[in-house]
């Protein structure tokens, strides 16, 4: 028996990059990027000898230093760091590149405000050969007033819930989704996928979120034939509806106290039966 | 010499309301609701006697309650709230309301997604008789590219700051204005002020960000003579141009790192020389 | 009637200064220093002319500066700040720093675990004659098991909640209190406040949290002559008992659901009656 | 092509239980449970139907109905859940219970004060034939001021670090570790596996933080022989030396910039080359 070295990786974490595009209307860029290494790396753990570690300082100067020229979208961008790492540096056998795009909405020529409705996320993976990409969108909360039921379930001896033909359905959206090729048009899939997610929340008459998680993923493949697979995590926010009765009134679906936890967490994968092999893309 | 209590309030905070109206189209009402009451308050302290303590648990039910007939402006629903427990409490003097509301844009008849762009607040005040309100937004993010200097300021020995004629200046709002009156179209006055402080932060060419907050305090007041006061506190949110020379490039506004701490914090008051005393709106 | 600047200050916020002190022990003071500083400011916010505006870069060059020669109290530490702004710049006449300090424990000679127990705190106000020192403590989470009661208060008609004559009481105790003077041996004097608080809290048999937040205001004033004032904020974190009848089980005080939110809060003031004016202290 | 369902599971997560042991002296477990479950679950996913489907508001309630017979050590509590929930329902194929400790010191016989010091965490998996545990810590933030240095790495066209022969180490330790068997004494396994991981990082001269932990994970593994493999992801909490020379000071190691923003993060593994295979352990 001896103790030996496993999977390893390291990288620099959440670099906040802002770009902005100066033409006749600004533009604004704002990118939250984390960077992923993973290689020849035994001599550092075992000895501290550094020569084969790009320092994580060098990798953060290397995010600024690529969005001199433009940044794009964000799986470009990631793209062409992962294969600058890969192909620079002969110990770094595996890239992963993260980023997270914070949303805006236009003010003004040059000014813009904060938006809700979800952060577009990216993860890049590139092993000297190969490239992997999964896009995503995280925070995207959604709540449908009804078209919800739960009942059907099985009653155990700790099973107290009652059946409802009629609840709230709340989550916020985490998906992230496997493209086949990284020739796409990462832009127009990015709004059709989001856009699928929401038209399938809000289309579907659900009898629990099980069945709209599928529907979320299944729409999403419909869609996009370049997409190969589909993740979703979802929590069950929930609403339970408010006992009045104690003070004399009745609550027809009306007034709903919102808990923080615990809360449900309902999470699937959707997928093409024929989909190529995912390799490390979702590691 | 005598240890005495001094000034003292208690409540239930944070109650998790949401309401949904039932008609063709849902309508939703998502609310944070924080109660806190003061009066006659001493033997609850002194000796653990508990008859002129109403029961947080009992505030909670009382805004569940009064939600079943409707809930309306933010403003209106902390009115109906404060009077009523001064109203019907003896022991209780005064009664603060604070209601977060939180955003959601419509995806259908009975589909939501939450939004960004800010949290609407209402802070009310009632002691028996008289009703103070201040409206509010917290967390409104705004960013402008462009059109902001700061230079001219003092060099101290501790001074190493270079000028600009050129910086991004972002922030995020958190505003409260106080009205003269409770007699108010709260929805209308709220899409006024909000759209006051966007207006005059995107259209003020800075000097400052202390310039900004004055422009965007004056707007508010010079929009909405109901108002008699508004409070800002703005974060200056830096972002510091990155320096790319060790990499042979230049960086002509366009690459930014963006910064968490420290940060400037610029706090101001904007108010009519006129205004009514604010009593203990603010406390 | 005209539109005016009332009240405003600005500052850097949150500038977090680690200081090492490198004897044959090192020892470590972690720091998270604010600034805001008031005075002759209404060049900037009308006009944009700086040239009073001693710039928030140059107050965080100064927290740093002044850390060179070692940091001590974060009482002495505040003084040294506030003091050194408003008499180096003319237009400076107020200057307040907050200080939190984070808590370590010693591993080894120069090795170190973050601890919990409660952030210490203190903020320093300055006005070029008089200073005034409130030291505290923020988030020092306190349970007792047993020996809580709560009954006896009154029923309206939205009263629900059940009498108990034994529960849980939680809180994490933020408390600040005011010292008469500025000649203080803060370190002892913040440890018996600490002491206080949590000698108090466990030892007080509770019919309500308002009666443990007199006992440990009290309680603190009562161990040391030189404050003046205690100021405790107390949220009650709420523990239910699980209701276990339907699995055919009793619950004895066992078994409890911690709840987030809604939550009480209680908030009062315990002073000396021959205190002196508080001033601008708590502004 | 077709699109079909990939793997999936559900459950109630983030269930706060407080279980208050009352013997002559009153102890505290304080948890957060969070249980996840898989198996036949195409039905919910594809048509709405639930009767494979055991509702997370029946795991919840059988989270606190299991605690009335007293928790034990988390790795015990999670086994008796987890093999429940599979051996109990036929459609439950795989369960996953997550459980986090929250610590309290002891104020008195029945007042305790929360601690930090880390979260103990454990993960078990239960497939109706074998079970896997994970133990480990969460957020145990530790720090070196010296015995630290960082050099020889590669310098690339984007490397401007300057090397290090003296820094402050920091990071915020999360260790998970997998035992080999079942039989274990858990919380003598535990506080060995914590010790182990502080006394390797206050007590190595590190060259890199993958050196540090490397040892880190090889002193948990030669201290307890029943652990089979240790993860670590380890946080550079960069400290920069501040430039004091523009004041005209020097600054030997003393004045130090805590950066929040990108940060390094060191993910490894340490594992016996005969450890038995992994199973689904950490999926």
């Amino acid at each position: 028996m001896a103790i030996v070295l496993g999977d390893n990786r390291y990288g620099k974490a959440e670099v906040r990059l802002v770009r902005v595009d100066r033409g006749a209307e600004h533009g604004i860029t704002d990118l939250n990027v984390s960077v992923s290494l993973s290689g020849d790396m035994a001599d550092t753990h075992l000895t501290g000898a550094n020569d084969k570690v790009l320092a994580t300082d060098t990798q953060k100067n290397t995010v600024f230093a690529f969005a001199r020229d433009g940044v794009g979208a964000i799986e470009d961008f990631g793209l062409r760091l992962a294969r600058h790492f890969v192909d620079s540096q002969p110990s770094i056998h595996r890239a992963r590149v993260r980023i997270e795009r914070f949303t805006w909405t236009r003010l003004g020529p040059h000014s813009f405000a904060g938006a809700g409705g979800g952060t577009r996320t990216a993860v890049v993976t590139y092993d000297g050969e190969q490239a992997w990409v999964v896009s995503g969108i995280a925070d995207l909360t959604v709540l449908n007033t009804t078209d919800s039921e739960f009942w059907g379930y099985p009653r155990d001896p700790y099973t107290t819930l009652q059946e409802t033909k009629d609840r709230i359905l709340a989550t916020a959206v985490n998906a992230t989704w496997r493209h086949s090729t990284t020739e796409v048009d990462w832009d127009t899939s990015y709004d059709t996928a989001r856009q699928s997610l929401l038209d399938a929340f809000s289309g579907t008459y659900s009898y629990s979120l099980q069945q709209t998680l599928y529907a979320m993923g299944e729409r999403v493949l419909t869609n996009d034939p370049g997409i190969a697979e589909v993740r979703l995590s979802l929590p069950n926010k929930h609403h339970f509806l408010s006992d009045l009765t104690p003070f004399g009134m009745d609550n027809p679906g009306e007034v709903f106290y919102a808990a923080d936890r615990p809360y449900g967490l309902i999470e699937g994968t959707v997928l093409r039966d024929d989909a190529p092999p995912a390799g490390p893309a979702w590691d």
